[in-house]
This record gives C-alpha cells, structure tokens and sequence, in this order.
C-alpha cells in the first residue's frame, strides 16, 4: 500500500467532486471546467486539476471536462462502480441510526448485517434487516462476499470487535468508536470522529472573533 | 469571512496534530520535529510546517517544537482554549447517540440542550440532559450562550431547523442530514456525510486491486 502516494484530502475531495458533478449532470450541463468545480466547491482551480491528473488525463483544454465522462472516471476511482456490502457491528444508538441511514444507498453502500452480542437487541429490526448474534458474522460475511465493516460499539469493545472483523476476512473498517484500532498494515482503517466537525465549525467562529476584534 | 484564506484540509489536519501532541505530552515527550509529527500521521513534513505556518512563527530550526506550547497554540487557532456550549436539535437515534457520544467533552463541547417537535421523546432522559420542545431553543441559547447548532433531524425538516437555529442567534452549524442547508453567509455550516468516509476506504480497496492486477 506504500506506492500509493495520493493524499488523504484528495480522496476526500474526490467525493465532493463526484457529488457535484452528478447534481451538475442532472441539470442537464454537458461541460464544466476546474474554474467552474473549484469555485462551486471553495477550492482552488489548480487544486482540482491537480487531484484528477493523480489519474490520468481527463478534460480539454479550453474546452474543460465532460460532466458525464468525469463524474463516471471519479465514481470508478472511488470504487463506486459496484455495490459495496457492509456488516455493521453494534445495534446501539448509533449502530440503528447507521443501519436506517439513508445516506449511503445513494453512494452504493449496502448494510447486508447488523450484529451485537446484546440478547435484548438480537432479533430486534431495524428497516428490513433483523439485528444478529456476532457468531453468523463470519457466515454473512462469507454469502454477501462483504469486505467492508462499520463499527459503532462501545470503546472497550471495538479492539475486540476489529480483530473479529479482520478475522473473517474484512479489509476496511470504517471505525465510530473514540479508540485507536490495531489492526494489520493489510487492513484499511477510517475513523470518524465528529469532534473534528466541531472544531472547523469552531476554528471559524475563533478567526472570525480575531478578525472583529482587529 | 473571505480574508480567511485558510483551506478547510488544513483546519482538519490542525484537528489531527492537536490531537496528537496531546498524546505526546501525555508521553512525557518535550520537542518534536515535523518531521516526526508527518510520519506519525502520514503526512508530508512540508504540510505540517505550511499548516502550522498560516498561523505564524513556531518552533526552532534544527530544535523543534515545543510538545506543549505548540498543542496551546494548536488548540487556541482551534478555539478549543474555552468550553463551547451547544445545542442539539433532533433526539431521534442518531440525536440520542450524538447526546451521549463522549467524544465532545473531552474537546470542550458540551451539549446543553436537546431539543425534539415529538411529543413522546420531549421528557425523555438522554445522559442528564432531558429531551425539550423546540420552542424552548431561543431560551436555552440565550442563557447558555451557544452560538453551535447541531442538526440530527429527518431531511425534510432540517431547512427548517436550520432557519429557526439562525433565528434564535447560532453561528455555526454542524449538519447530520443529507440535504444541503441555505443559510445566510454569516452562519458557518459543516455538513457530516458517513458516506464520505466509506468512499475512502473503496478508494483503498479499488487501487489495491489495480496494483495486485498489474
């Protein structure tokens, strides 16, 4: 995984791309360039260009991209040319809210399972999907051929829990619990962690203070 | 707002260094290069001192930073040195979770009011906080001096909630709901898609297969 040099911030940005072009597509637009994508999105045109050439070559000069084309390359980089089955570990609060979200069926995600170890919530639906005990994860896992799994259990129990997924097979963990997961170099570990939301939306109210106050 | 030219990857990263540092200093640890600070989070050293740089002139050529100092001043450009009082509207899965997430209090966020327009969760307990009817936000804000609103409602009503956030005085907003929130330029909106964060860890998956491919 060491050769693959793009950065973070442009795989994320990759995402707001694709949302954009695909909401530019239904507008009926045929061409757009970076100029056009960077103001939209409050990024830098050479910034955009720069993201999409870690890929190839893509637009004309002069006469910019087209909408369909682009939105279709960037959706196949991202891997959203499929459908991504997700196990979804933790029936909690948050698990349920995961489980209904509607967010993801959109971007291709499916949540095929929804396991916990809670007796009280093994059974329970949550949409069309009953919630498991941990012990059919491995068998799920196996039938829907998911690589993918969410994580939304209580901190001291998510170490637990990542070894378990990484042991039936899953190569991406997308992590909600506040802890540092060990996992293998093999494994691909994303954490959210809404603080940091918080602290963009405090970052601005401080400069903007600094900026009153001068 | 539009003088601050500072890119929203570098606030997010700032979010990563901060916290960092402060797992360092906990260490024991006295100075750190960027050097280090890039490697331990995957990160160019070039970025961390551009980053670090927007805000002026720290650390000591060939020395370093300062662990503690530079965490104080991370955490200050972060305004992260006070406690920031907000509100959250939407008690529904994700709002209860979000209520009790423990993430926010170990960065100086503390939920001071939930808030729901349902008739049977306004009442409920949620941690010590009990679930109130939105027509006591503008009351709450007031006497608690929020100006963060977090919005955890369905897609159809978070226009609304939105409106009556700015309303009753909120600068910023951090935005659960799938849809895109029209506010004046004066109010601050981040806006949470799980999807983003799965997008990352296809992206991994795809180019993995491409290399194995090759």
């Amino acid at each position: 995984l060491k050769t693959l040099k793009v950065p973070q911030a442009t795989v994320m940005r990759l995402s707001l791309y694709s949302r954009f072009l695909e909401q530019v597509a239904e507008k009926g637009v045929v061409t757009i360039s970076s100029v056009e994508i960077a103001e939209a999105l409050g990024v830098n045109p050479a910034q955009v260009r720069k993201d999409l050439a870690y890929f190839g070559e893509f637009g004309t000069r002069g006469v910019g991209y087209n909408v369909k084309e682009l939105s279709q390359h960037i959706r196949k980089i991202l891997g959203l040319h499929q459908v991504w089955p997700v196990v979804l570990i933790g029936a909690g609060k948050l698990g349920s809210a995961l489980a209904l979200y509607q967010g993801f069926h959109k971007r291709g995600f499916q949540i095929v399972g929804v396991f916990d170890n809670d007796s009280r919530k093994i059974g329970q639906k949550l949409g069309h999907l009953k919630v498991l005990p941990l012990d059919q994860l491995a068998q799920v896992v196996e039938k829907e051929g998911s690589q993918i799994g969410i994580i939304a259990v209580p901190a001291d129990a998510a170490q637990q829990v990542a070894e378990k997924l990484v042991g039936v097979g899953i190569k991406a963990i997308l992590n909600f619990s506040p802890c540092v997961l060990n996992v293998g170099e093999e494994v691909v570990v994303q954490n959210v962690d809404f603080s940091v939301s918080l602290e963009a939306l405090t970052f601005n109210l401080q400069m903007r203070k600094m900026h009153q106050n001068k």
